[in-house]
């Protein structure tokens, strides 16, 4: 069970590829999870069944049909879109895109855009382009009303969120995390600052190797409700029971460690200074303001906190219309969501300098601040990202948003950004009228 | 753990009173969940954590908190509302109601409505007279927006449900249930008609002895998803498995006994024939018509069965919705969402003479009809019951719907029906003029 535990945690949260991706997985076409019938039938025979309760839910070819279906698989609270009108996304598609071409980073036959989409393992993938849906395609059993879990794209939202409280002056990014968070005293996290926090410059003995069953990740993922306690199980069944027990390792603030138990701190910041649950707050501010098509959910774990580092699922449309928000400077649906303020700040970056220590070969030059990935490339671009191939990809100077969902058999999307970030560079110079 | 499962199940699903009610439960107010602090902070305290793992959840007065809060305890499924606008409930209210009086069956001291409605653990009420709002009422940690289990007033949704498919010829309530499902050919539903199994008139070896944790009702609701697995059990996991085990006891068709069992049937017979799983029916063929506020939400078993029997989460506003599309021979939101002759049909009712064999002694001259109780009194009334107090009350005659949300520590409405019944006939002729 405990290697059943690291697996699931190494799907599920980060930057290495699975043990699972080490065997070759079937095509993106023989892995369709329609094509495999899981779940079809009343009741699906066994075989066809997807548990959650073993962990094969988040294995390949599985996961293709669960990252659809988390709430259906375990406890998840509502973020609700309130009363109002659903705000309209127009369409203006074009059929000229699919056939756009691209060389992949590091070599390798030029591609298009339809191989690139169908190579990431694509589940649904919708291009805005100064407001409107040029392209919009679902794969497998995604739909426009089918929502799919995001991962990591779920940090950009608390990120935001947390820089929104800066802004009001309700958050001191320059104050201790201890300050909020007294319980986080004794911890690694007790004299650092929320500005590290936010920027995962923080340092602690949080190790995130999915190949080894005792890594800290895994215990981090039973603690958040993502993946099945193993019989006998006496450990951490919540976050906040969990981040205390974080200790230090090294300096805070001298380099960048995409280590996911930061942003649960945030979320834990959010919380605190509120006095409201992270996804009652989302809501609040974001969900209900935006014209959602619908409510989205979040994995919560056993104390009803939301898994604020990756637990979110929403529809393509909706993640479209959050990507749109950011992209147009905070104002969508005749609302200023968010300060403009606010978004030039994350869009500023963070330091390169701290993001090269990380050692992303396919990243050069980038950043990570407040939760989002900062390209400093000539547009400008930035981008929010999950697992397996969950985007929100924003392009200021090409006017456009990329979202997508994917469900790659490999975990890290440094495995595939050599194809998916020339595939975005790519549309974006067509839809500037390039090529 | 067996004791555990047993409890859960009698406090889940049915008709006696739990063993928790055997001890003198605390006071609505001194249960009140806000007062008591359920589930607050970030973390709640330790002791203010509400589980679903060790079964906490649904002992009394945690379950108070619960019932409004399945989702984050649970996997559910969605049941989607569409696109479409609200239907409007138009509010006039009247000060009046609070004071209407009436004196409890079985004698006792006058209450008034407000009184009653505090008896019986109310968390949320409302009264609709010619489908204007004329009271509505939120305690604890209810409100408008807040769902709350329904549990058994489910049935009447999906029973519902069942005779448009018989209405439309896709479904003969003279066929043997195993001509559509027969994988219960072997079992006890095996030679029964469709139609015993709508009217509960199936003669079954189901024990629903709730203070016997050796009873099959225990099994059940290990089946269904909506308690906690023991450690090591290895029993039905999914509702499809258990009811093929399910044994005939005595013969079909010669009374009414009130086993859940039957409900999980009509969820499967409506699965067969559409195809679909029955909550997604529920969603394509009513709520998305219906111009509901929320999306609903029902517990899934571990093969992504909604449990038809008694999984239903939705707000009070939205069940009102239902109850009067019902009251209006199936016309709402413009629509015709229930033919008027399916409505007519329920209406008319089941056999008294069947009912009385189930010796309910506060339902004189009352039937069963599929899924729905009728009391053929002399205003008509017919309802939806749930345990622990939940109802859709309709009252052609006074052109009144009541629909309530309770927590009560009894599981059993004939605890309370005592209370319950007396009062909404009160305030239907309060509404009529009367008094």
């Amino acid at each position: 069970m405990r290697r059943t535990a690291a697996l699931l945690v190494g799907a599920l949260l980060l930057t290495c590829a699975s043990a699972q991706a080490q065997q070759a997985p079937s095509s993106p076409a023989d892995s369709d999870p329609v094509k495999l019938g899981w779940m079809q039938g009343s009741p699906p025979p066994p075989e066809k069944r997807i548990l959650f309760r073993d962990g094969s839910f988040f294995t390949f070819p599985r996961l293709r049909w669960s990252f659809a279906h988390i709430r259906e698989l375990m406890p998840t609270a509502a973020i609700a879109r309130g009363p109002g009108s659903v705000s309209p996304l127009p369409k203006a598609l074009r059929k000229d895109l699919d056939g756009v071409t691209f060389t992949p980073l590091g070599g390798g036959a030029a591609m298009s855009w339809s191989q690139a989409y169908e190579a990431v393992y694509g589940d649904a993938v919708l291009i805005l382009h100064k407001g409107r849906i040029v392209y919009e395609r679902y794969n497998g059993v995604m739909g426009p009303d089918q929502p799919h879990i995001a991962f990591s794209v779920t940090k950009s939202y608390f990120g935001t969120l947390a820089e929104m409280l800066i802004a009001e002056g309700k958050l001191d990014e320059t104050a201790l995390v201890s300050r909020y968070i007294p319980e986080l005293s004794g911890s690694g996290f007790g004299d650092a600052t929320v500005r590290q926090v936010l920027d995962m410059t923080t340092g602690l003995a949080f190790s995130e190797d999915y190949t080894n069953p005792d890594a800290d990740i895994a215990k981090f993922s039973l603690a958040v409700g993502a993946g099945p306690a193993p019989p006998g199980y006496a450990g951490p069944r919540a976050a906040y029971d969990y981040l205390p027990t974080v200790p230090k390792k090294g300096a805070h603030g001298e380099g960048f460690t995409y280590r996911s138990v930061n942003t649960e701190v945030v979320g834990w910041l959010i919380a605190k200074i509120t006095g409201k649950l992270p996804h009652v707050v989302l809501s609040e501010r974001i969900w209900s303001r935006m014209g959602m098509e619908h409510d989205a959910s979040i994995i919560v774990d056993s104390a009803g906190t939301p898994f604020t580092a990756g637990g979110l699922n929403l529809t393509l449309r909706d993640m479209a219309r959050f990507g749109e928000m950011i992209r147009r400077g905070g104002r969508f649906n005749g609302q200023q969501i968010v300060p403009a303020a606010v978004i030039a700040k994350i869009r500023t970056g963070g330091s390169p300098g701290d993001f090269a220590k990380a050692g992303y070969k396919l990243l050069p030059g980038w950043s990570y601040k407040s939760q989002w990935w900062i390209s400093h490339n000539a547009h400008g671009a930035f981008n929010a990202r999950g697992v397996h191939g969950q985007t929100i990809y924003i392009d200021p100077t090409a006017e456009m948003v990329i979202v997508r969902f994917a469900s790659n058999p490999r975990a890290t999307n440094s495995s595939f950004d050599g194809i998916s970030l020339p595939a975005y560079q790519a549309i974006a110079e067509r839809l500037m009228g390039g090529k």
